[in-house]
Protein backbone atom coordinates (compact mmCIF):
# COMPACT_ATOMS: atom_id res chain seq x y z
CA UNK A 1 0.00 0.00 0.00
CA UNK A 2 1.31 3.35 -0.82
CA UNK A 3 0.30 6.90 0.64
CA UNK A 4 -1.41 9.44 -1.88
CA UNK A 5 -3.44 12.75 -1.52
CA UNK A 6 -5.82 12.72 -3.67
CA UNK A 7 -7.25 16.31 -4.48
CA UNK A 8 -11.06 16.70 -5.04
CA UNK A 9 -11.96 20.71 -6.45
CA UNK A 10 -15.80 20.41 -6.74
CA UNK A 11 -17.35 23.44 -8.79
CA UNK A 12 -20.93 24.63 -9.31
CA UNK A 13 -21.92 23.55 -12.76
CA UNK A 14 -21.74 26.54 -16.12
CA UNK A 15 -25.24 28.29 -15.37
CA UNK A 16 -26.12 27.67 -11.73
CA UNK A 17 -25.89 30.43 -9.77
CA UNK A 18 -23.83 31.07 -7.47
CA UNK A 19 -24.99 34.45 -4.88
CA UNK A 20 -22.19 33.81 -2.57
CA UNK A 21 -19.45 34.14 -5.61
CA UNK A 22 -21.19 37.43 -6.48
CA UNK A 23 -21.41 39.00 -3.31
CA UNK A 24 -17.49 38.11 -2.92
CA UNK A 25 -16.87 39.74 -6.00
CA UNK A 26 -18.87 42.66 -5.42
CA UNK A 27 -17.08 43.06 -1.94
CA UNK A 28 -13.95 43.00 -3.87
CA UNK A 29 -15.11 45.87 -6.40
CA UNK A 30 -15.92 48.21 -3.08
CA UNK A 31 -12.40 47.58 -1.85
CA UNK A 32 -11.36 49.21 -5.49
CA UNK A 33 -10.44 45.68 -6.98
CA UNK A 34 -11.36 45.90 -10.98
CA UNK A 35 -12.15 42.13 -11.69
CA UNK A 36 -14.49 40.45 -14.90
CA UNK A 37 -15.73 37.33 -13.05
CA UNK A 38 -14.99 35.45 -9.89
CA UNK A 39 -15.83 31.62 -9.16
CA UNK A 40 -15.48 29.47 -6.15
CA UNK A 41 -14.64 25.89 -5.16
CA UNK A 42 -14.58 23.59 -2.21
CA UNK A 43 -11.36 21.82 -2.35
CA UNK A 44 -10.80 18.54 -0.31
CA UNK A 45 -7.87 17.13 0.07
CA UNK A 46 -7.77 13.11 1.12
CA UNK A 47 -4.84 11.20 2.42
CA UNK A 48 -5.52 7.43 1.66
CA UNK A 49 -3.13 4.32 1.38
CA UNK A 50 -4.04 2.41 -1.81
CA UNK A 51 -2.50 -0.16 -4.16
CA UNK A 52 -2.14 2.21 -6.69
CA UNK A 53 -2.73 5.91 -8.03
CA UNK A 54 -5.55 4.67 -9.82
CA UNK A 55 -7.50 2.70 -6.89
CA UNK A 56 -6.66 6.37 -5.02
CA UNK A 57 -8.25 7.95 -7.99
CA UNK A 58 -11.15 5.58 -8.14
CA UNK A 59 -12.08 5.60 -4.36
CA UNK A 60 -11.25 9.35 -4.25
CA UNK A 61 -14.14 9.89 -7.45
CA UNK A 62 -16.62 7.28 -5.29
CA UNK A 63 -16.57 10.02 -2.61
CA UNK A 64 -17.27 12.90 -4.56
CA UNK A 65 -20.07 10.82 -6.47
CA UNK A 66 -21.66 9.49 -2.46
CA UNK A 67 -20.62 12.87 -0.44
CA UNK A 68 -18.57 15.97 -1.53
CA UNK A 69 -20.26 16.72 -4.34
CA UNK A 70 -23.57 16.95 -5.55
CA UNK A 71 -23.81 15.63 -9.21
CA UNK A 72 -27.43 17.63 -9.93
CA UNK A 73 -25.08 20.66 -9.54
CA UNK A 74 -21.89 20.35 -9.17
CA UNK A 75 -18.82 19.16 -11.30
CA UNK A 76 -15.55 17.75 -9.61
CA UNK A 77 -12.21 16.62 -10.64
CA UNK A 78 -10.19 14.13 -8.56
CA UNK A 79 -6.35 14.99 -8.93
CA UNK A 80 -3.80 12.12 -6.94
CA UNK A 81 -0.40 12.72 -6.01
CA UNK A 82 1.95 10.18 -3.54
CA UNK A 83 2.92 11.70 -0.50
CA UNK B 1 -3.64 44.21 -21.00
CA UNK B 2 -3.89 40.92 -20.93
CA UNK B 3 -6.52 38.27 -19.06
CA UNK B 4 -5.32 36.11 -16.60
CA UNK B 5 -7.10 33.90 -14.11
CA UNK B 6 -5.51 33.37 -10.38
CA UNK B 7 -6.30 31.23 -8.29
CA UNK B 8 -6.20 31.64 -4.56
CA UNK B 9 -6.41 28.93 -2.54
CA UNK B 10 -7.37 29.56 1.15
CA UNK B 11 -6.51 27.06 3.60
CA UNK B 12 -6.96 26.74 7.39
CA UNK B 13 -2.96 27.02 8.93
CA UNK B 14 -1.26 24.35 10.59
CA UNK B 15 -2.66 23.31 14.24
CA UNK B 16 -6.16 25.45 13.69
CA UNK B 17 -9.24 23.34 14.01
CA UNK B 18 -11.39 22.40 11.53
CA UNK B 19 -14.76 21.06 12.76
CA UNK B 20 -16.55 20.79 8.99
CA UNK B 21 -13.47 18.58 7.85
CA UNK B 22 -13.75 16.19 10.60
CA UNK B 23 -17.42 16.00 9.83
CA UNK B 24 -17.02 15.55 6.89
CA UNK B 25 -14.21 12.58 7.42
CA UNK B 26 -16.75 11.11 9.77
CA UNK B 27 -19.51 10.87 7.11
CA UNK B 28 -17.25 9.10 4.77
CA UNK B 29 -16.21 6.65 7.41
CA UNK B 30 -19.97 5.75 7.87
CA UNK B 31 -20.56 5.28 4.44
CA UNK B 32 -17.52 2.65 4.71
CA UNK B 33 -14.58 4.58 3.15
CA UNK B 34 -11.52 4.59 4.56
CA UNK B 35 -9.07 7.62 5.07
CA UNK B 36 -6.19 8.98 7.30
CA UNK B 37 -6.95 12.91 7.04
CA UNK B 38 -9.08 14.92 5.29
CA UNK B 39 -8.42 18.91 4.75
CA UNK B 40 -10.76 21.31 3.39
CA UNK B 41 -9.59 24.56 1.22
CA UNK B 42 -11.30 27.20 -0.80
CA UNK B 43 -10.67 28.21 -3.85
CA UNK B 44 -11.23 31.46 -5.83
CA UNK B 45 -10.89 31.56 -9.43
CA UNK B 46 -10.20 35.29 -10.13
CA UNK B 47 -10.74 36.47 -13.85
CA UNK B 48 -8.82 39.76 -14.71
CA UNK B 49 -6.85 41.96 -16.99
CA UNK B 50 -3.59 42.84 -16.27
CA UNK B 51 -0.10 43.99 -17.62
CA UNK B 52 1.63 40.95 -16.59
CA UNK B 53 1.44 37.65 -15.19
CA UNK B 54 3.33 39.09 -11.52
CA UNK B 55 1.18 41.99 -12.11
CA UNK B 56 -1.75 39.46 -12.02
CA UNK B 57 -0.58 37.77 -8.95
CA UNK B 58 0.40 40.75 -7.09
CA UNK B 59 -3.69 41.46 -7.24
CA UNK B 60 -4.55 38.54 -6.60
CA UNK B 61 -2.49 38.40 -3.30
CA UNK B 62 -3.47 42.04 -2.15
CA UNK B 63 -7.12 40.82 -2.56
CA UNK B 64 -6.36 37.59 -0.56
CA UNK B 65 -4.93 39.68 1.78
CA UNK B 66 -7.88 42.46 2.30
CA UNK B 67 -10.70 40.46 1.66
CA UNK B 68 -10.94 36.30 1.06
CA UNK B 69 -8.21 35.10 3.65
CA UNK B 70 -7.79 35.81 7.19
CA UNK B 71 -4.02 35.96 7.60
CA UNK B 72 -4.95 35.10 11.33
CA UNK B 73 -5.98 31.44 10.89
CA UNK B 74 -5.11 30.97 7.03
CA UNK B 75 -2.70 30.61 4.88
CA UNK B 76 -3.32 31.45 0.85
CA UNK B 77 -1.42 30.42 -2.23
CA UNK B 78 -1.86 32.07 -5.82
CA UNK B 79 -1.73 30.85 -9.10
CA UNK B 80 -1.76 32.52 -12.18
CA UNK B 81 -2.71 31.33 -15.44
CA UNK B 82 -3.02 32.99 -18.88
CA UNK B 83 -6.56 32.54 -20.46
Amino acid sequence: MTAYTATVTVRLKEGVLDPEAETTKQALERLGFELDHLRSADQFELDLDAESADSAAERADEMAERLLANPTIHDYEVEVEQR
